[in-house]
């Protein structure tokens, strides 16, 4: 997809929907890329994003050293990608050749873009303090990518254990909420 | 709705996919909701939820003096609702008379429960590290209730001012992810 760029101000509408996330890392020259769910956005503008990177993960110890990643938005279309790459170990698998996904350059940030999907945040982790009791992130946006023909994207929700909600019929109501 | 107990170690499905929810407070004898959309999972079990409640909501107060709310998960039937009690402040509105909605007693907490709403978590704040600079409360969910009727609930999931994505269709692909 040829994404363009897109406004800070407006990464909230992107993620406060609870999408499935593609989070891409790289580390001493080795990309890698996990699922992930546990994502909530904490500022408007600079955009932060709240993010849980288990222990567990592969992307934990590049996360912590490089202090950079990617927020990409996977739609329906890459469910089987989405699934594949939450069940193997980027310490183990190299999940750019297994997934058959495509890494793109960022700016700003040495974590690459996954350029199937219709959404690329670089982010740098901007405060830490949370990490070593939840292994939770807080990270910046610093530049934004969105496909611009999409207009409501077909985002993953997950529901647990491989079952997901798609994203159904929009509804608008007037409201004076950002 | 007759909602039953929920296990905890489940709660994890009802908030991973990112549902708007209606957060209920009782200060002082007065109970309050907001409409919340900025809350991320951050642990299994015991389930830990963080939160952003603004300092500009007036629930913001009551939970840092009380320690204490609940997370109602409403459905699509109360879209209108969820848009009047986020247009509206709870320092100047009764927003149970307002909404129409009614209020339960909760089982631990001095919070009310929302009977219109098909789940409902009983919350105490477990950590307000980050309330200071972020907002960010982490809540301990100590009891659920969850309608059991309704299996694929028709969630509410924010996009920014006013718009909303409904919860469409379920896939279902096999996974050793929880």
């Amino acid at each position: 997809m040829a994404k363009k760029s897109f406004p800070l101000a407006k990464v909230y509408t992107l993620l406060e929907p609870g999408p499935v996330t593609l989070i891409t890392t790289a580390h001493k020259g080795v990309a890698n890329i996990m699922t992930q769910s546990w994502h909530t956005m904490m500022e408007f503008e600079p955009p932060l994003v709240g993010c849980v990177i288990s222990g567990r993960n592969h992307s934990f110890a590049a996360l912590k050293a490089t202090r950079e990643c990617a927020i990409n938005i996977p739609t329906a279309e890459l469910a089987k990608q989405v699934v594949l790459i939450g069940n193997c170990s980027g310490s183990k698998v190299d999940k750019f050749a297994r997934s058959g996904l495509t890494a793109l350059p960022a700016s700003l940030v040495q974590a690459p873009l996954i350029a199937e999907c219709y959404a690329s945040l670089e982010c740098r982790v901007a405060d830490s303090r949370l990490v070593n009791s939840y292994n939770f992130f807080i990270l910046e946006v610093v530049k934004a990518w969105v496909e611009p023909s999409i207009k409501q994207a077909r985002t993953l929700h997950h529901r647990g254990k491989g079952e997901f909600m798609l994203a159904g019929e929009t509804l608008k109501l007037p409201s004076r909420m950002k």
